[in-house]
């Protein structure tokens, strides 16, 4: 029986790996859950899943989550709580799936508390990649990935020898504006945006599937989690979102993962790696779906992502000032107080009047990661 | 450095071993070469690889050969030439890539010497599976596919429980009568069918993918490489021939392998498994290929694919039978003595008329298969 504490239980992530759980009562219980804002979610889940502690996003919020759950129920909020949770001592693997840089410092916590991780989480390696993969190696925990690529590598590489990779192509459905011009998109309002074509996810990372930089953001968590050069990562455009990424090897063959584009299956995977365990998600017929389409992705439609190349290859602070400013410009477009064009000119201001430090200790990230959250700001304030 | 016998050296398979082998003269070398009828091929390769045996046809081209190679190479001919290559003593690995019956015999003798045997030859699989695998499982010798489909599954599962797999998806080109009725196939000639769309190979092989009989003879050889029942495995049409074959998993879970159709690339992989070599092959680019596309197959206008579902799992000696039948009216076929619906016409009656014999010892495998060439024959001969 493995023991799951979950940050963002009641997330898109949380609830799919609330639903794994569920249909594996037999596999994993639930010792903690974390959640922000949605506390009616998250009681109903208590007493569902009974974990022994549950944390929420402020005091007041916890007060009335107390007045809701079993006695026996420790209940945290704010930041510290989300650590507890992190840290449960019973806790076997921490599912990590908060959205934002908020999740980088539980992920530190859990791994010193000797928990593996399952990263859904991408800030944690996009920002602070170099500091949380040193620390897993060191404490000897496990990072195990939960977004559908970084799983799909994961499983590509079972029983390979990883000096024999010579390439990861990271797929990409292309986003909600894969068929526009640029000029289609200058004006292009968050609404527009929030249309996935293949997968139903937060605000946020919609968003971000719209700029690419979701896609960015990956090449950038693959090459820490994979330890592979920027050079040997490639993004492919597959608009039906079936083949989900895939390893090049030396002699030149090509090991994919494929399915139906539905979260649990990662999320299964990540919970009970090496393992796998028979589920009854739909399955993938290829004959039904019978077309699968490719073609590189254009760089000059989406700049997001030759930023997190640029950003991934520069290295030390960049990648966290990418990440930080751009959760600025994203939260802004959903507030309609940015248009999508201001994507690429905020971000490259930011990124190009940022004074890079390599080697970076974790207090260097945060402050990289403070500095260039008020830099884009200004700039959304100046120009608005 | 590993030292690998090659029998059916003159052949598709066989040069593409040496075209691998030549690449890697730090990992491989030629102990025994075998070849049937073309000897200027053998002789120029025992010139280049030299070495320790050479065998073909019979005594008359051995002759041939003899004067014509280095003294110290032994020359044999015939069927004990073919064993005395297989099981000469300093060959790690016999590369099996002769064509027909005529290569069962030699992998039994070469895993009764203890030898790892590289399977081109489909016969040994399709008409002596059970046979084979159990004696290797004894032995303790590695059968290892050549076959792209059957390497790409091995490779999908590289690292993976047995016990967890739940599909094997076996990629066909559909061949080159793919886009035809079945009234425009009845009757069509040897010369339309081998044109095959992907793959440059064998005249034998190539018909064989034309009627699908080689794909239902790969669903057998799955069968008995993999130990999964029928019911568990799937023929796809994939007329990109991109995707090699794919295995299902428990969790919905599907691993492809995929690459350019080259099959230096399987044969490597089957040399040197579990390793693979670094190589200048030609690279996959989806990009430029853009599109992949599935079917199911047809099996009405395709009935030796069903023969093959229905040989297998009759199993006992229907699978020889089949193989048998199918050598003969292929090869008749080729002579321009049966059309293209013979094929369904004689495979039937054959099938229809032969007394299967449950667990068979080698000897009844072999007796069904003379008795199935014979019917066959007699046959084609009747309605001519």
């Amino acid at each position: 029986m493995k023991k799951i504490s979950i940050l963002g239980s009641s997330g898109s992530i949380g609830k799919s790996t609330l639903d794994v759980v569920r249909k594996h009562p037999d596999r994993f219980k639930i010792s903690g859950l974390a959640a922000n804002q949605r506390i009616d979610d998250l009681i109903e889940q208590a007493h569902e899943f009974r974990p022994t502690i549950v944390s929420v996003g402020n005091r007041e919020l916890a007060r009335k989550v107390k007045a809701q759950v079993d006695d026996s129920v420790m209940v945290c909020y704010g930041e510290k709580g989300l650590i507890d949770v992190a840290c449960c001592e019973e806790a076997d693997l921490v599912m990590n799936s908060v959205t934002g840089a908020t999740g980088i410092i539980p992920t530190i916590k859990a791994l010193h508390a000797g928990k593996d991780v399952a990263i859904a989480n991408k800030e944690t390696l996009v920002a602070a990649g170099c500091v949380v993969t040193k620390l897993a190696k060191e404490k000897g925990c496990k990072l195990i990935p939960v977004d559908s690529e970084h799983s799909a590598i994961y499983q590509c590489l079972n029983g390979e020898s990883r000096d024999q990779l010579s390439k990861l192509i990271i797929t990409a459905s292309g986003g909600a504006f894969r068929d526009l011009t640029k000029q289609e998109m200058t004006g292009l309002r968050a609404s527009d945006a929030l249309k996935h074509p293949n997968w139903s996810m937060g605000e946020k990372i919609t968003i971000d599937c719209a700029t690419l930089m979701n896609k960015g953001f990956e090449v950038i968590e693959a090459h820490w989690l994979f330890e592979v050069p920027y050079e040997q990562i490639e993004v492919l455009i597959h608009r039906q979102s079936v083949i989900h990424s895939m390893v090049e090897f030396v002699d030149g063959s090509i090991i994919a993962q494929m399915g139906m584009p539905d979260m649990r299956v990662p999320i299964q995977y990540a919970l009970e790696y090496p393992n796998r365990l028979k589920s009854d998600y739909p399955k993938l017929d290829l004959s039904l779906i019978s077309q699968l389409n490719f073609e590189k992705p254009d760089m000059a439609r989406f700049p997001c992502l030759s930023y997190a190349f640029e950003a991934g290859k520069q290295g030390g602070t960049m990648p966290a000032v990418l990440n930080a400013a751009n959760e600025v410009v994203n939260f802004s477009f959903r507030r309609n107080e940015a248009c999508f064009s201001d994507f690429e000119k905020i971000l490259d201001e930011v990124l190009s009047s940022h004074h890079n430090i390599q080697n970076p200790q974790l207090e260097d990230i945060l402050h990289a990661d403070a500095w260039a959250r008020e830099k884009a700001e200004l700039l959304i304030k100046r120009q608005s």
